[in-house]
């Protein structure tokens, strides 16, 4: 099977933002999702876009139940570390799960098969591809490091990630991810907050 | 005491740099530190800039034992949630230890203080201030989350963090932040992983 992967472009986003609200359900925080496919747009493909993104797409007699060719996306941006320089960071690595466990070399489908990839087909599929670009456009701009989240109880993705050569930071160091959200923001930034 | 928030120069990465070092010493990962101001300098401020940056001044009459007038630092960038749009994320925020725990308001220091801020002074302090500036910066540009990464060990930090309106995502949701690096990263962009 031909699967292409190739930058979104503008009139993608309804698509990928189709994606988006199915990986949140899958994530099982489905009501955390709140922009919509004109925001994506906008802050996407303005000047000075806020991410990059890229979008998996079969032929049309590929397509999946639904009748659709864009079938999986990731989503990356560039970051930095005062450590180790310039770094690329995958927000979102996603594949519809018709689409999970194909071998592209063999043309093979394990259909139904849970997590990202299957372990069996790690290294052959979508998801593998999606995630190897972004890799190369990282190593391209000299990058020398990939960062991303998982939640802990993914193991699919974890598995997955780790066949590939991830490390999970939180566990080897202790990196724990904090936000400010909202109205905590808005209070910081108008110096409200603190004793 | 007066303590200015400005940009950083590039003139100021020498400084910068050199409170990146303290800071991962501080960490107990100082090996990890692979830039150097050169690098920090050509990435800060050539077109298309990796990250943003801003400086903690006192005059020179307040100046450290060893003589630096710039004593804190906040590096931040813009970073994109597939879920709540615009993120601004905090890399680093550092105040050198003889500066942290020092009232502004109130021109009163406490010396010796661990951590970033003791929680006494949160709110009224330098790291508050650059804190504050950041998420001033974020609001304008209209992100409605900021993101940040803290080792657990650092309780002063998390206290402090917290104190503040900050929320520990990796507790709360099981979030756990991965890397591939190095190596393993020029693999995956030659698609060299995997079975």
């Amino acid at each position: 099977m031909e699967c292409v992967v190739r930058p979104c472009r503008a009139e993608d986003c309804v698509e990928v933002m189709r994606m988006i609200r199915e990986l949140a359900e899958f994530e099982k925080l489905p009501d955390q999702v709140q922009i919509n496919d004109q925001v994506l747009r906008e802050d996407g493909f303005a000047n000075d876009p806020f991410y990059r993104c890229l979008v998996a797409e079969v032929p049309p007699e590929y397509r999946s139940r639904d009748g659709h060719t864009i079938v999986g996306y990731g989503l990356y941006f560039f970051t930095y570390s005062t450590w180790k320089g310039r770094n690329i960071y995958m927000e979102d690595l996603y594949i519809m799960p018709e689409f999970r466990g194909i071998d592209l070399e063999e043309n093979r489908m394990n259909l139904g098969s849970p997590g990202i990839c299957t372990p069996n087909y790690a290294g052959k599929g979508i998801g593998k591809k999606l995630m190897s670009k972004i890799a190369e456009i990282g190593v391209e701009n000299r990058c020398i490091e990939m960062k991303f989240v998982v939640l802990d109880w993914n193991q699919a993705a974890i598995d997955f990630y780790q066949s590939q050569g991830a490390v999970d930071l939180t566990a080897a160091e202790g990196w724990h991810f904090f936000h400010f959200k909202g109205d905590a923001l808005v209070r910081l930034a108008q110096g409200q907050t603190g004793l």
